[in-house]
């Protein structure tokens, strides 16, 4: 249920500026431009602020050209509503943590009230209002449950970017959180128009050549430890290079190691920038890598993890995570 | 909504044999275990009829042990239960056409009476009594239609069977098929206790390493043409050998060069015994793939389509099919 002082703020609002976290993916991005369009129907000014362009894997969600990566014109914006005596809001989607806002973080901050709508376990408190649902399979569900409270017109194009957030944070209603509220709200957005088969194509048969040839080469690196429990793929910056993919094109590679039927958990080790390496942990229910994630620095969910070291070279990374997760499946 | 003749037939039966098509795939055998338990629980006997053991694939459904692909068995069992006096009936569930029951159909069709369920387009009327819903996305969800109709208890193995069974045949609700009604019965069955996380896990993280290394070479022969509008991969017997994975495994693989943004017909060529070629097309709606295959001997759906060669090499083949795909996009 969403918190009335909440609720309040939004329904009063002139103008809203809309954010979400750096490296937005499905979720951010469709819950963002989702809301955007939700709020204008009620005749409210929005402003979208991003922190990067949208990446070229949801260059298909509808109204990306009214956002803007122009922090002085967000910040411009809300000055302009209160010269006009409007009532401004800011509202960031899908943020489990302040440093998720990146640069902007304090400048952001600084636009009053700062309303935040999220659903991530290990949520750390930031902004003045927080409205958190950690059971909620998504942002986007959430944003469809506040368009129901304010009695709002859900566009077509509302309804898909709603549908594409829930998609993409719940694997097509494979994970965990996959609610039956997750499943009667696609339910209501497939009714308002939205076609199944076309989000899907758009979010997953959308890849570049690109992908696909790096996806080749990390393939090539996979390698299984520990009767099979262990599952490890790699990629480095080099192979992003031949391949001439960019660093999001490895998302969902953690699926290959994680579908074998021995794997009990996968890992995926990350070096996309010299002197960093990132690591991704999937698991089955069996071991806890959010505790593995944690005991690195990173953090997570019990089932999805990771994690970053700096001045490590990937072949110590490598060992380090294998012998974590070794003591971990003995 | 199921015609009263079926439903009156079902809920005075005191026998049922129930069967489906040959190689069955999800939507066959969740529907098959899930109405099986579902009238066994209102103490009917039931006879599960199959023509194959049960593929590696499903090995996780529950009441596999209660099946039987033992004919004389099953005719028996209705044989016995007309001696007893008792109402028998066989159902077959999710086939198309007599000729999916495999050799046993004169047989089976020999019980009556003998009703249908099927949401196939392009049923072909075969039995004594037809339920077909062609808008339906899969045979499970008329199954759970049936218990909703019977008042009958599902259980959770039966509610798993059932959700199998829609998760299969809409590809995680990603098809066409998937309609507010779909998502809406599967929330139900998650209400019953349905996992999906772990219907996800036993359908789709099943595979092989050799399936991945398999994997990892196929995607090595992707080549695109005509503007990237055209993907193609193919298989040899040889990288079956070297993988160690069988022709099993290349199951879904044509959803790779599919994947690619640009491509409007993606085409795998197969050479998994010496001496057969065999190619299957995917298009995305601008080329009719049908005409193509049927041009080539073959058939199949606008969007999905395939046809074979004896005595051409794998060379042989790409060139003919990249000629007629090169044509079909011109």
């Amino acid at each position: 249920m969403i918190p009335e002082t909440i609720f309040n703020l939004i329904e009063d609002a002139s103008h809203v500026v809309l954010a979400t976290h750096i490296h937005p993916d499905g979720d951010a991005l469709g819950s963002l431009f989702g809301l955007g369009d939700i709020l204008e129907a009620q005749g409210k000014k929005v402003f979208r602020y991003l922190d990067e362009p949208v990446s070229h894997l949801y260059d298909f969600l509808p109204t990306i050209p009214f956002a803007s990566t122009d922090l002085d014109a967000a910040l411009q914006f809300a000055e302009q509503a209160n010269a006009e005596k409007g009532k401004i809001v800011a509202i960031a989607l899908d943020c489990g943590d302040a440093e998720r806002l990146g640069e902007a973080r304090d400048r952001l901050l600084s636009i009053e009230p700062f309303i935040v709508i999220d659903h991530h376990r290990g949520h750390r408190d930031f902004g003045d209002h927080l409205w958190l649902e950690s059971e909620c399979s998504s942002t986007g569900e959430m944003v469809y449950e506040l368009a129901l409270a304010l009695g709002a017109k859900v566009s077509l194009d509302a309804a898909f970017c709603l549908y594409v957030a829930i998609v993409t944070d719940t694997g097509s209603f494979r994970y965990e959180s996959t609610s039956p509220r997750t499943l009667r709200i696609a339910a209501d957005l497939i009714e308002m128009g939205v076609k199944p088969n076309e989000v899907a194509e758009s979010v997953y048969d959308n890849y570049t050549l690109a992908r696909l040839r790096l996806m080749e080469k990390v393939l090539a690196t996979l390698a299984v430890y520990g009767d099979g429990q262990i599952g490890l793929i790699s990629v480095t910056e080099d192979m992003l290079e031949r391949s001439g993919a960019s660093s999001d094109d490895v998302e969902g590679f953690i699926n290959y190691p994680r579908s074998l039927s021995s794997v009990q958990v996968a890992g995926f080790i990350k070096e996309v920038k010299k002197g960093t390496v990132s690591v991704s942990l999937r698991a089955k229910g069996k071991i806890d890598v959010a505790k593995i994630a944690t005991g690195f620095g990173g953090g997570g969910h019990k089932n999805a993890a990771g994690f970053r070291f700096s001045g490590k070279s990937i072949e110590d990374v490598q060992a380090l995570v294998l012998d974590a997760l070794n003591q971990a499946i003995a």
